[in-house]
């Protein structure tokens, strides 16, 4: 009963078969190589348009690159108060950009909203040269908080930055799974929605270590090499890095394994709420936060079961927690396997005290 | 034909195998995994002390991490003037250090020696205040120039960076090629002589992408972690770095790749030179400069051979190349077979006008 | 009636004089000269104990070197979220740090409480490597709103950050102002309270241009004359900051500045309430918050009145302005004439519909 | 006999006057105001054209923040080896610039010629993205060894670097004494020759602290404000850096210091030239380097006679000293009186065993 998160599983079949595939002979060092323009083809296949793509291999390099090409020194970063690159970076997009400064809104279920986004924006301390600039806003897609951004909501939020002069980024640690569950394109829920540029994540997918910083703004191209070798994120045998990705594009796999990781989750989720649990989110990726009354806490964690702890102030007030009640973060990945969240739900029924049924019919419909 | 660099090589077998036995089951993220225990306790082991260890995934990373660790932003970081820490990595080690000066010293093929890094030192222009104050001596192992330090010549640079007040770091991305070259142990080349930190690389060995910061003073470990994070180098599915380097170390992969590297390179000189080109530098581990005269070169480059032209300040004036030459430099890796070294002798002794046996005794003697 | 801030003001006249008494004959430069040495023994009088102090010309760079003394890149610097050094300064802390975080915690009237500092540490998002720590606490002596810590006050919160490993730092751009409202001393309002390092501002006190960064934890010296130096801070002719500081030390002259400038905004403050006019925040040095009706505002500005347009979100909901009020920040210097506040106070009663006593007593004591 | 540096003069009366006649009544902060204004204007009356003028206070200040402007952190700024920028501002270019470069090129009395300027520039560790690319030419004027280039020179480099894709900056912490050397107007020793930012020094020649960038290349100005502030060089009460070179500008003041300690300089040469001593540079602004046996250096410093011990690379062969030579620096400012220098002559005339006259004729002839 190991939900602590995507990134404990191991990658999937296919990255390894290909990882051997691409182990023959020499090959061009520092991403020019065969199988990186192949990747590059796949990508823009998947974007129904000509993208430039960057391969590196953590979340943080992408995320941090790719704010450090919008983003001066005496700019600022805009996200949501709770997103990864506010706090669980360690200062990177400090460091890529400079000394830039990254601002946190507010905004229920882990998302920005216009008028979140509007309010801070329009405060009276953006004024240079005397205060820094906003000058690229950050959406992550899925959310910290499991959710998924509508492309409407993203086109609102977008149009908003362009407005006052901000790139828009996209930290995509799951846009896998933010795709599979939204029903829209890749197309729609990026560039077509006003994203400049997207950390493409597929570590937490199934690769070993992959992420492609997708740019669908041409001029953020420039200098953006030098970024990555300066910041020794450049690979000499970058075919590695290719292969993981191209295994998961070919064939749409990369969907069917967010797919997965989705469905375990919402399975996850319906099981709590049959079982009187609350839920802090609405389930619509592979994140599911859950209400567990303590002696059920510690019960599953006498068990052996595995997750997060977690915190936040982005819960509506009709999905608060009652007192007592600590929020579990679980998070099911493509190799998450039934029996783990039978198990889950099993040690929760089972849990002395949760004897009686739900009283309102369980289910979060996924949109 | 083509000897252009030892990361245009693919990974060993081992390291894919090694991939392959890692990839089972969920693991704790962010190297707190069983595989990375392991390795750091080998690499106690081949070091014959503890050491702390940690992995990152280019050789760029490794160096400019490690100098960080030695060197504040009002510091300097001394080194050959034509290490790869000078030019060839876009400025990584100024970026980690925030801005540090990295500052070269002239030296004969390619190595540092007392008299140049105590007549840098000693100049008058590194009083605090007004002047930065170098903080770290960065030797490379291998050479840029395919030579090996001897263990003494290690310790000599040490001792006078230590009096000085500098720690020492080793750019080891060639480090097993020169143990392997050496017949000295990895103890004695590294913390027996003085160096407190190596970044000891895997990549153009065997590796896919897999470098291990190896620490040999407890001090240099504070904080390490943070600036490895923070320059997102933390892999989240850590044990695959770990487990490629697992594979090297075991039962000495490591240091058979470099022997095999090492001696196809000396194949390749004992041909040119009986062939009768001259060699720009000493052959002592795994690369080799040679002078081509420029119809030989052009020759060469017609039938698809694959190397790069170097220029060097560093070359022994009785090693120098004639007028009309080129020096080409030429590397072997483990995956180097011994028909492209056959074939590229072939095509110099059947190039026009080279005809002619050598005039002295061929051979450069390793040590 | 131009009361948009105390930096409007000319020097004093004796820091003219100083400077003309230094202007004589050669001095050592970077500092090294004797009104140099003479300040920092007048200042280690004033805060009753041995400090070292650096001098330098801008409150920014006051603070921005002091921090970037206490915090590393990955570390984070917590103050008010109003505080100048959290908008003002356009990443001047950032830039310093070499890319700290700059975090701000709420507070009425502009101050910190132990609450909403310790609620800030307590958070869950401080765990390094994943995150940045806190590595300094700074606060605002007066505070951006013009009040001002009581010495218990500052006690309380330095307290917590020693305990949670943050070192403290005061910025004093209005200290003059601060000791005089309070009755305390120097001593007592900061290292006897736990301030380490002070930003000590005689700029909008009487100065030309000058800061005293004065340090009471002896570690904190290490390495600053490099950090000033390399920020461009090191004056050669060094004898013309510390000119300037001498004359306002001798004889008390900054406190009896202060008191002046106080005491011009004490009068302001008691001439708006008494016709009715309401106050954001407290009158505890030398800066005035009034709630202005539209009218009155505009009625204000047509006539010449020259100050800022505020708002806040640290009023107290017993201040709150009522809806069409602004808010208007007025700051009186050391250089403020009686007939400007007169002026200011009757263009105020003569305003159009301004005609009712306050049905309050007016005054707002000071501490 | 205190020769150590034109830093260590007072400020010109004229200054003093200057700073009285601005300290009255309030005026726009933040170098808003009228004599910011006026300077401006009197500047590019000055360079005959229409000129952009930050005002700051420290030449490593102007120095670090036009380099800043014109190299990214993956760029390098080229500069003579022995320049101010590359040895004596505790690394501030690397500093503003987030991490550039600097590189050093040799040159005969601290000259760079296209020579050397061309000869580095065509070395092959300049291809991005592996290597960082040079993107700014720094040359001093009066050099480093108390020359001056000629317009030519200036020229001839400057069309170098535009060739090469370099911007061009002069750092003219002694422009003054060049222009009044070269007999050449300001406006042909910059923008004409090419120069495209001149950090325009008025601190050595008689102001407290105060520098001009002054910007030819209108794209330059973008964001130089936002960096200045960053940096904490903004002054708050900015007519107090401007007040200082209006002063110097009115009527030609600066050209008569500048001409007045230049005097003194060829005054001092001509004088130890006629007492048989060797100059290691030629005299052309206001710095004489001389060499001095060993016994006579010991009987000036005894009596007193303050001057800077220096080595250099740079001196011609011509002009190099003997063994058990020292080299001397002795700087003449505008304040310096001719008694100081009758007396330096005299000690040195008076010295034992410096009997008699030179035997070649004296004299090095200003250009």
């Amino acid at each position: 009963m190991n939900l602590v998160s995507d990134n404990i599983a191991p990658a999937h079949q296919a990255v390894l078969g290909a990882l051997a595939r691409a182990n023959s002979g020499p090959a061009r060092p520092y991403g020019h190589d065969e199988v990186n323009a192949r990747v590059e083809s796949m990508l823009s296949e998947v974007f129904e348009r000509e993208v430039a793509a960057f391969l590196v291999t953590t979340g943080t390099a992408a995320n941090a690159l790719s704010l450090a090409q919008m983003t001066p020194p005496w700019g600022a970063v805009i996200g949501h108060e709770e997103a990864h690159v506010m706090h669980d970076e360690c200062g990177a997009p400090e460091f890529f950009t400079n000394g830039a400064k990254v601002v946190g809104a507010p905004g229920l279920d882990g998302k920005l909203t216009p008028e979140s986004l509007g309010s801070l924006l329009g405060r009276d301390f953006w004024t240079p040269p005397t205060h820094v600039a906003p000058k690229a806003l950050t959406l992550s897609q899925a959310t910290e908080a499991g959710t998924v951004y509508r492309a409407g909501e993203v086109a609102a939020l977008a149009e908003i930055a362009r407005e006052k002069g901000l790139r828009v980024h996209m930290d995509g640690a799951r846009f896998a799974n933010a795709v599979a569950s939204s029903g829209r394109t890749p197309a729609e829920l990026t560039w077509k929605a006003g994203v400049e540029a997207l950390s493409f994540g597929f570590t937490k997918n199934g690769a070993m270590a992959a992420e492609a910083i997708v740019l669908f703004a041409p001029d953020l191209v420039e200098n953006l090499a030098e970024r990555r070798k300066r910041g020794g994120h450049t690979w000499s045998k970058g075919r590695f890095v290719a292969a993981q990705i191209e295994a998961l594009l070919e064939g749409g796999l990369w969907l069917d394994l967010a797919r997965r990781a989705n469905a375990s989750a919402a399975k996850l989720a319906l099981g709590l709420e049959a079982r009187g649990l609350k839920l802090a989110f609405p389930v619509e990726a592979n994140e599911v936060f859950v209400w567990l009354p303590r002696p059920l806490h510690e019960a599953l964690q006498a068990q052996g079961a595995a997750y997060y702890v977690w915190t936040s102030r982005s819960v509506a007030p009709a999905r608060a927690g009652r007192d007592g009640e600590t929020m579990a973060r679980l998070i099911a990945s493509f190799a998450t396997e039934d029996r783990e969240i039978d198990a889950f739900i099993s040690a929760v029924g089972a849990a002395p005290g949760r004897t009686k049924k739900a009283s309102r019919s369980p289910g979060t419909p996924l949109f």
